[in-house]
């Protein structure tokens, strides 16, 4: 195990009902705040009339901007930054899934430092200080709600990079799982790959003697793959869609990887086709996957069978490990089918005119490699997103 | 899954050498500190030079009061309350284990209030706010380095009770698992067992769909029942004592009965042993627990089937399923043995005298009852005391 530091101050309100608690939530940082969230779904869904009438009965004076995107865009932000200071806001309330999150997070991060806040999404700069965040989720995917990172999609160039800081944890997170009930189906198998992604990249680590961390994680896992089958057949089965909201959170809130590090080459891959693409993130997460695990899980065959074994209830072949570990990566991908997701670029829609662009992007032009379990040159790279368009799992 | 609010603020610094970073760790709250230790083994281990190193390299004042002892004492709480008042005190920092940690707490708590601590205890008044309070910790057992809760005994008609507070989770606890090298492997069989403990009271709840909070249980208990023979054989083995230490601050961290309603009728017995015989406290519990669980099965045997399947390993006896159930609690009882814990009151050098006296104070002379999964009366505790003195367990 590694020495670390853990310490996460997000304060969780979860259960029916909870999004009422907002005004409550928000007075003890803030009198005027600015209202943050997507295309109007929340007005669909009455959670937006809800949110109001609670911030209204708290006092607290609020400024809209909605409008955003899957892949939240920089140029929102910087209008986000520009409200913010203009009218003196003290907090951004994020009303959404990750992407609200994300956008509310460097808006926060922006509006106190001088630059551009893109710097801190190219290593340029450290945010100092922030304007706080809180959040309603109404999307189990990102655990964004209770992490600190988020990730911003510059459209100049179609950059998508993350920025890391402690600073950025929501001071407050508002989770209702009733709020997920009306969620489509394919955004809500994009979420559980995203979740299944958050535990499998701190999953996939060569830091050995982590045996809690490992449990915790097969834990998580095994709760996902179990309700999410629940939650895609009976859109209102509150106590399936909890397990899933819930553990979306406890997959993302960095007590999972504590003492170890983690891979993060399928997120940073991932990274290239939404940017580029604009594809939703779990369904790039769903291709890029699997074909990372067969490239990779040589590199520590006892580890995909550990895994196979946990998390996906294979029959351990001791003599032929190799079978075992395969196995898994087998059921991985009938699982992501299973949702309706694709596990091969074709099947969302990606052709092959680009992955030497992307493999190039991923990796600075071949200066830098991704992921830590194995360190992924451009080479590999492109080999993983040919992998990507073969589609080999058995229905 | 029940509605929660969830929010741990203890920052957690862990690994080696990491007790070197205390004076880091105060400054942002104190330029004077009251150093909380129990009997000296500090001094022995060389902790207690490197710890006041550290606070003068950081500049930092500090006030001694040593003497803590196992099921720690009110008189002393009050004498470091007086201190604390008159040197102007910040920070209590405690270095030692959970008798330590809780007797700061307490400290704490008390500073600011003009009545008797003791009366948070009873239930008579509540903390409104507390000193901070910093942790060294040297034994992996309470939990206590990041829970919000500390118990007290009363030497005035022995009464052991607890504090539950959101107030005095500590600010900061410092976990460094070579500092568990030198316990006596009595003590330490005794901090396994409350850790166990700790997971087994929030893991038998009568709360439905609880999926991710069961499997995390599980993972953590299974982890420490993997380690415990490891640090008792091979007790500088730093991997599998950082297994042990970090289970057992994630045991009692509140993550683990989010959403659910823990038991905590074992524990409350176990008060009643260790206030008036002194036990330690992780003892008591390996005596109480086996014959609580004995009492309680039939409650809801489905959970005793679950935990004796993915904690112990047993095979499920389908037809049977009492067969796999007593299984699992015939294997925990063998547990405590394999570790040198008795599972009966007279292998603690208790017998049955006071049974009846120990029963009526647990119970408020019959008024009230303790425990959720089951709600014990006067009668059912009697009897579970009774059963505790019989060693059924087969080596």
């Amino acid at each position: 195990m590694e020495n670390f530091i853990f310490q996460n101050p997000t304060r969780i309100t979860f259960g029916k009902g909870a999004e009422n608690q907002v005004g409550h939530e928000v007075l003890p940082y803030a009198k005027k705040i600015l209202l943050h969230y997507g295309g109007g779904s929340i007005k669909k869904t009455g959670l937006y009339q809800k949110v109001i009438s609670s911030l209204k009965e708290a006092g607290i004076e609020f400024i809209e901007l909605s409008g955003v995107q899957p892949n939240p865009r920089l140029s929102l932000v910087h209008e986000g930054i520009k409200i913010c200071r203009e009218q003196r806001i003290q907090l951004v309330l994020a009303v959404g899934g990750g992407s609200v999150i994300d956008s509310a997070k460097a808006i926060g991060a922006g509006v106190p430092y001088s630059g551009d806040v893109w710097d801190f999404y190219t290593g340029k700069a450290v945010p100092k200080e922030t304007l706080p965040v809180g959040t309603i989720l109404t999307i189990p995917a990102a655990g964004s709600e209770a992490s600190n990172s988020a990730v911003i999609t510059n459209e100049d160039g179609w950059f998508k990079r993350g920025l890391t800081s402690d600073l950025i944890y929501p001071k407050f997170s508002i989770l209702n799982p009733e709020l997920a009930f009306t969620l489509p189906k394919h955004q809500v198998a994009c979420g559980v790959s995203d979740i299944m992604a958050h535990l499998m990249e701190r999953y996939f680590t060569n830091t050995p003697n982590v045996e809690l961390t490992d449990r915790l994680c097969e834990s998580t896992l095994k709760t996902i793959i179990n309700n999410a089958p629940l939650v895609l057949e009976q859109p209102d089965n509150y106590d399936a869609w909890a397990e899933v909201m819930w553990g979306g959170t406890v997959a993302h809130n960095n007590l999972l990887n504590t003492g170890r590090t983690g891979d993060w080459a399928s997120h940073d891959i991932e990274h290239e086709l939404s940017g580029i693409y604009d594809v939703a993130h779990g369904a790039g997460l769903a291709v890029i996957f699997p074909a990372w695990m067969k490239y990779v899980y040589q590199h520590d065959l006892n580890r995909f069978v550990q895994y196979a074994v946990r998390v996906w209830n294979v029959e351990n072949s001791f003599r032929t490990p190799e079978r075992t570990a395969l196995e898994g990566i087998r059921r991985l991908e009938n699982f992501y089918h299973s949702m309706g997701l694709a596990t091969d670029l074709k099947g969302i829609g990606i052709d092959d005119n680009r992955l030497e662009e992307m493999a190039s992007k991923c990796t600075n032009s071949g200066h830098s490699t991704v992921g830590n379990f194995v360190k992924l040159g451009q080479g590999d790279v492109l080999q993983i997103l040919k992998l990507s368009g073969i589609n080999t799992a058995k229905k």
